[in-house]
């Protein structure tokens, strides 16, 4: 295997960027599980394979669109990543294949479009958002939180702790505890804090991942649920939530649509070769 | 920050590998945490920086002589790295700076040499080992180990477990307990099981980093412990340590010097570019 990449994050959340434009190379699982190893391979939480439409059997729309096709770390195909959304977006318009600053960009869960912002920033849609009229629970070590159910494509339980309450200290070395009748798929469990006007602060335990940096569609899911107990649900929203991979804003629209701005990096461009 | 660097590892014991062959870069400790983190930065170990001695103000012997200047991932110094030895080697000789098949590397703990061998591994000196006269314990959960006390430049209490004894149920997330009055700096803890004729299985949680895929000096440790425990203390010894991150070798002469043989791989080659 002889592979040249890009590697790059958005708010900690890091990927390996592969270019396939003229569809090559494929990448088998088992090639993304090495590209993503953090010490035999590049090491990622996904893989960030940039290509067209036309090269995506499962794909429908405008051919000559660029597809992301994103796949986890684990090998698995995802339908798409709201922090590899800028990333990729940051990509195509470094290395010159878009003028920017707007990116439409094909995932498997349908057109988002990117937006790079005048401070460097990117914004990316989400898609439209919806709140349960589930309140819920989520547990960690002997502690149970009150939560509210989000669905961003990808369900949420986000626990709403209180401003005494500390974040730092909540162990989530181990999945968080939660109703399973309510999340018979399982559950992302945000944790979250006001921390000033305006700014809440998150902890986030992804389903079959673990405690992560950054979490896009949890993020989104934070700022639905804060949006909901201030009586704003349905209402137009802005909301900065720090994680600990750094600031994301998210905005919400009245009609329930949402953006996700944040920070978008290369770091390295190289290339990758092993026997394997 | 901008620099060329090279990714490899020895038994997953992995390495940034950077070019310093007429004194820079420099590297400063806030430079070499950026390099080492896994997700904003390359991710590694350590990093492997390639000078020669007469640029490291510290080394009085051959200014000529190819020096290994080893940073540990926290950005501190640290005297040697077994694992990194052979990657260093198979660098050198692979970009031509020297033909091999032995190379001698000076390191703050004295000079090293390295050779490869026909089937493309890599054996390297680590010095005398000293075995103290203590028997001492380890614990871990509510179970509590015989260990025996060895000398590799820095400490270590390997473990021997018997052969119904399960090492993969052991729990190394967090640090093993040890006799402080013995090991008043710390110790590294090596838990080791007979697998076979001529081979030991390992695991190991570094003093200071927690359970890695491969601790060369643990893996010589374990050996010079059992050739303790089989009488064969001070005698020509050969055995093999099959640790997380894979196989090694370690040879013992009569006189206690200590051989590590395994595999270094170069992955990657890049440029890594940031603001910070």
């Amino acid at each position: 295997m002889r592979i040249e990449y890009a590697k790059g994050h958005g708010a900690m959340n890091d990927f390996v960027i592969v270019s396939a434009l003229d569809g090559s190379p494929d990448l088998a699982p088992e090639e993304v599980r090495l590209l993503c190893e953090r010490r035999g391979g590049i090491g990622a939480d996904g893989v960030l394979r940039v290509t067209y439409g036309r090269f995506v059997p499962e794909w429908h729309g405008d051919p000559e669109v660029l597809f992301m096709d994103y796949h986890n770390a684990d090998g698995s195909l995802a339908e798409t990543c709201g922090n590899g959304l800028r990333v990729f977006a940051h990509h195509v318009i470094e290395t010159g294949l878009v003028p920017g600053p707007e990116v439409v960009i094909a995932t498997r869960a349908g057109l988002r479009t990117v937006w790079r912002l005048p401070d460097g920033r990117y914004k990316a849609s989400m898609g439209r958002v919806s709140l349960s009229d589930t309140t819920t629970w989520t547990g960690v070590s002997e502690r149970r939180f009150k939560a509210v159910a989000v669905d961003v494509g990808n369900p949420h339980a986000v626990a709403l702790l209180r401003a005494t309450d500390s974040l730092a200290s909540l162990d989530l070395s181990d999945e968080p505890d939660y109703d399973h009748a309510v999340f018979p798929q399982g559950v992302n469990c945000e944790f979250s804090r006001a921390k000033q006007p305006g700014v809440v602060e998150m902890r986030v335990y992804e389903r079959g991942v673990g405690e992560t940096p950054a979490c896009g569609t949890g993020v989104v899911a934070t700022a639905v649920a804060y949006g909901y107990v201030a009586g704003m649900a349905g209402r137009e929203l802005r909301l900065a939530v720090d994680v600990p991979g750094g600031r994301l804003d998210v905005e919400l629209t009245d009609s329930s649509e949402a953006y996700l701005i944040g920070p978008a990096v290369i770091t390295a461009h190289g290339v990758f070769e092993t026997d394997e």
